[in-house]
């Protein structure tokens, strides 16, 4: 059966503009928090492939998107490396071993084997395909490298990324090192995560922001797009997102071989579609907290619609959902989706 | 004595492009960490016009700098206006009372009654002038209405600002309401700085990027552009610079009458060029990460030199510097920008 997403992904007609929402698998959810709270925490959420398979097709049967995205978190990554993952409770990710030499690197697992212990996203994948309707997508992701490198180094979120702007600047050779190594991992993480069943692939690059445009494609682009050329050589038939969040300043310099890039909410559409739209179908792009206010939605899905035209197109938030909207809410942007590009 | 700042600002030639950099007196500085502690906590430091004169001295004297900034701090302003200021060590700043509807906006105190309760601000720029050299300028500065009202509302620093998010699209109405009267209060504000000595102005829109391009000119610029235009009309001989950090997408939508616009380090200064060069001076833009490394340092001065040749620029990072850079690194990046833009 044939995916309109998907079909979306390549750029084909379809009877209306498809939509699915960042983070939609969450804490807006009161049946996710009932999940999570059954799971204890977050981490273990992540490794209970069936508890992981009911919250990512939560939002495909409450709210109606047109896809599910695996529900997992970026950091097993490095987690499955060999780094201490906690999870603080209003604090975010903590890795008490972060990177700071060249010995810390060595320390890590890489390659196949640490892409081999990360199961419990495979087994969630297939438990997932089971269950998923066939006219839905599933979309599996990883973060990008450059985004992982930075809780690796600087061992938990940070505003300012001193830590690893510091080796960006004084020792480039060591951050390249670190990124090649989690971009070998990513690579066979991600073709696993296509031969347990994923349709879609995104690659989310959340802290693009944080890198100076002219030092971007070195530390972060790059990387990203030798990942895709792998998965694109092995599997030409899945479409896979890129998602740079703000970098609305050089889309100009935007290259590779990938079907959709991700347009953040910073990035007017116009703009996007002006640079971009005629390589790549685009991804996006309403500012999640316009959820807060049905007219505030309205208003944006049409603005939106009015600069794609239903073309070459896939709705989404311009970043993820926050916990405080209204499940209402989120149904009514999907609704207007569908509503103001079916054909 | 004509002060090659102000001449800069105004797009004069100079014998060479000047340089300041934004918390250029601050706890990179072991002077500073030293009156600082002195003062036992930051507002006392910005209540105490004899030592908020010292620290904003210390990088003319230390680092060369060809501008002091007032010491003080924005917040400064909702605190007269009567709202319960603390500064939380490790946590940043918080208000007890942030404002959550019409009442409590009306509880504030506005207008002359509230921007002359800032005597100590004044009081330190009129000790500030007594001791600066006459061909160094002093500028003196405000938060823009939508920074500060981000703060007043939340009740502290956020990452997603969806209190202010939410009542901008559910009761714009009412955040209408509190810009003009933040607007106010900043418009006599920077009157009375002005009467007080200072040489030029800085409007700080630090949190500019978390509005979406649709909707920027709505709830910050053209409250800034007010603020702008109140001051032109009286001293036009005072320069104005508006620095909005994080808007590279929409640069062709600024408008106004100031003279100067500061650059931040996510936009390509080539490209602030193209859009903003010719109507206004612009002032930016080294990514203040590059000061942990001396060659990172030169190697950015001498670009943003390429694109600017030295004409209607001012030298400055993109963003405030950091407390743990070497102050011989800062030193080394004033040198620099004297050093690449010498006639």
């Amino acid at each position: 059966m044939s995916k309109i997403f998907v079909d979306a992904c390549f750029g084909k007609e379809t009877p209306y503009t498809p939509v699915w929402m960042m983070r939609q698998a969450g804490r807006y959810l009161p049946e996710y928090m009932k999940v999570r709270a059954e799971a204890g925490n977050f981490l273990n959420l992540c490794h209970d492939p069936k508890k992981a398979c009911e919250v990512t097709l939560q939002p495909v049967d409450i709210v109606g998107v047109d896809a599910a995205i695996l529900f997992s978190d970026i950091l097993v990554i490095p987690l499955e490396m060999g780094m201490d993952l906690k999870f603080v409770t209003g604090e975010g990710p903590k890795f008490d071993d972060p990177i700071k030499d060249e010995a810390d690197l060595d320390r890590l697992i890489g390659g196949d084997e640490a892409a081999s212990k990360l199961t419990y996203v495979y087994d969630t994948i297939k438990l997932i395909k089971e269950k998923l309707a066939d006219d839905k997508a599933l979309i599996g992701f990883t973060g990008a490298p450059w985004t992982l490198a930075t809780y690796m180094i600087e061992g938990e979120g940070t505003k300012t990324y001193n830590i690893c702007k510091k080796m960006m600047y004084s020792n480039p050779e060591l951050l390249h090192k670190i990124l090649a190594k989690v971009t070998e991992v990513v690579k066979l993480y991600m073709q696993k995560q296509i031969e347990a069943g994923i349709d879609v692939v995104q690659i989310f690059d959340s802290w693009a922001a944080a890198i100076e445009p002219s030092k971007y494609d070195e530390f972060s682009w790059k990387y990203m797009v030798e990942i895709a050329e792998y998965l694109k050589s092995k599997y030409p038939h899945i479409p896979i997102i890129m998602f740079p969040k703000g970098i609305p300043a050089f889309l100009d310099k935007v290259y590779g071989n990938f079907e959709v890039f991700g347009v953040d909410w910073s990035t007017p559409m116009d703009l996007a579609k002006e640079k971009l739209g005629s390589k790549y179908v685009l991804q996006g792009n309403m500012e999640p907290c316009r959820l807060y206010s049905k007219e505030a939605t309205t208003e944006s899905v049409e603005a939106i619609q009015k600069v794609m035209g239903g073309k070459r197109h896939i709705f989404n938030l311009g970043h993820g959902i926050l916990p405080d909207v209204p499940v209402e809410n989120a149904k009514h942007f999907i609704k207007e989706c569908h509503r103001v590009s079916k054909k």
